[in-house]
């Protein structure tokens, strides 16, 4: 089966002088992919034309007249630049040509523009972003939200946590346990969210619905306790950073301490599957189509690694599954208009 | 001058058998200090007995017949346990028979202890937790608050800015640069919390109060983009622990992989100064004497590092310097009946 995966060449710090490569280095280790790379054509087909690549009958370009700016208020993103490359490379998902878009645009924008194009789906309040990070057991830890929902109440949560599991599952092949981002394990410790958010999942713990391990702290997150860690966005992406910059941290000290060429290039090599950049690529969960977000600041191989995500998300039919199990496992929206159930804006 | 540290030898996951033996390391390399050791005194002689310190003339040994547990809920270690190693620890700097206290125990009961027992800082509203990282450029990264509130109002965040500042410029002898924890550096990114702090803290900086850098995001803590990381604690204590499971997973895996003995120690010995242990050690700020926390889970060698903290702290008076410069510098707290500054207890 041909995968399509429709590219936002423009999106990022970097745009297409590092979407083309990782894009181009995608496409030459998976024979079964066809990409379509959205972006001002003059500059994708002149980056292709520097990788002689212009060519290549697995690529097509597809031009945009705009670009969405790392800086662009959402609504400058959303409602005037309805060209744009990132608007473009999600329309192509919604209209079925694309399975999967790849952006590494401005968060806030491509959150926005992928619910207003693709819609969210019936039963969700509000998408949220799926990362997934190594831990000290081997396996992968989920971890959601990471920055789509800053203002979070407990069923948004209770909304995320239910969107993991059913993306664990798909793509891992067995039902995860679950854990919610917190302070301490004990039940007393937690801010107000966070301690309202507790009891819905042990409920669904208690129906059968949900495998919920419990509150787990930060480090849990490496040490693998939990299969899928649940937190608001602005706490996820803030972690999720903070990781970032500790492993460029760990690998600047390295290289500018060991003695020999020998250590550092052991030491690199030990620590490749941390490697941040193979991280990189976080799934947009909850909308009516499948769409990953890159780093703004990936460099080529980072970028590369989102595009295999989304890839792999295709593949293993996340989408469909979401659709199939979301509906049944995904609890009643509370009444809007009831005290502390305020949906905001993420 | 003799400065004396009273330490709560209950406290943390292991008690004695890590304070112990890391009160004597501290004391072998600083000749300056006396300790006073609180705690069950049998318990607490016995551990000394074993590290053949039972007559140490710079130790002193102050019974205390109650424990606080990990899990203990505030109320219970406030309330009910007069006589725990963690408040007669405290007392002793009320007191002024301590310059400084440190304890490992939980931090919720040592935030509300310490409170109850010194009381709050005039013109402080909420006493915060700040911890000292290392970054890129080889400086310190104070951030707080790290776990003593976890519900914030923009004038608490404004506030721990303000007290982060002061601790800063007593310990480093500089004025530090700020920045707000947020999850983007643009001015529309952000939670309402953080977004409503943003322009206090511009306010400062305009009349020459604050060096205010502006937003900051989770990998700029090891950056070193800034002195001063400004968050609440919920977000604080996640990333903390966060950067702490990293720190271990790194070194596992680092000593799993390389292939040679030389390798492992070439790089353990590169990573030495990111040693999480060695960055043990958080200041309680804002209350009327110095507090020193230490992690809950610290071996004997990082509880050494939280007294080596602490100890430093009184030995650069930063406690004088805090009540000097904070009544100066500190805004006036807003009214707690006013819309959107409900003070809440952490």
């Amino acid at each position: 089966m041909t995968i399509t995966i429709s590219i936002d060449c423009m999106g990022g710090d970097h745009g297409p002088s590092v979407t083309i490569p990782g894009a181009l280095a995608f496409l030459k280790h998976q024979p079964q992919a066809q990409l379509i790379l959205v972006g001002l054509e003059e500059q994708v087909r002149a980056e292709l034309k520097k990788h002689h690549a212009d060519n290549n009958p697995r690529l097509s370009v597809k031009h945009a007249s705009e670009v969405v700016a790392m800086d662009d208020p959402i609504e400058v993103a959303l409602r005037r630049k309805k060209d744009s490359s990132m608007r473009v490379a999600i329309e192509l998902v919604k209209d079925g040509q694309a399975d999967v878009c790849v952006s590494a645009g401005n968060t806030g924008a491509l959150m926005a523009i992928s619910r207003y194009v693709l819609k969210t789906m019936a039963d969700v309040d509000r998408p949220a972003i799926c990362s997934i990070l190594p831990n000290q057991k081997g396996g992968p830890t989920y971890m959601l939200d990471l920055g789509a929902n800053v203002d979070c109440e407990p069923h948004h949560l209770h909304q995320f946590a239910i969107m993991g599991a059913v993306l664990f599952q798909a793509m891992e092949g067995r039902r995860p346990s679950i854990g919610l981002l917190n302070v301490g394990t004990e039940e007393i410790k937690g801010n107000e969210v966070v301690k309202a958010t507790a009891p819905l999942l042990r409920a669904d713990h208690e129906r059968g619905v949900l495998n919920f391990h419990g509150n787990v702290e930060g480090n849990d997150i490496f040490k693998g306790t939990v299969d899928v860690v649940v937190c608001d966005g602005f706490v996820g992406n803030v972690t999720l950073k903070a990781i970032e910059g500790l492993s460029r941290f760990f690998k600047q000290t390295m290289t500018e301490t060991l003695l020999s060429k020998m250590g550092a290039l052991l030491a690199i090599k030990s620590l490749k599957k941390l490697n941040p950049e193979s991280y990189n690529g976080a799934g947009l969960l909850g909308l009516k189509g499948l769409v990953f977000k890159s780093h703004g600041g990936a460099n080529a191989f980072a970028f590369e690694w989102a595009i295999k995500r989304a890839y792999n998300a295709a593949q293993y039919n996340v989408q469909e599954q979401l659709s199939a199990m979301i509906t049944e496992l995904m609890p009643r929206t509370p009444d809007p208009q009831a005290p502390g159930s305020t949906i905001q804006q993420g």
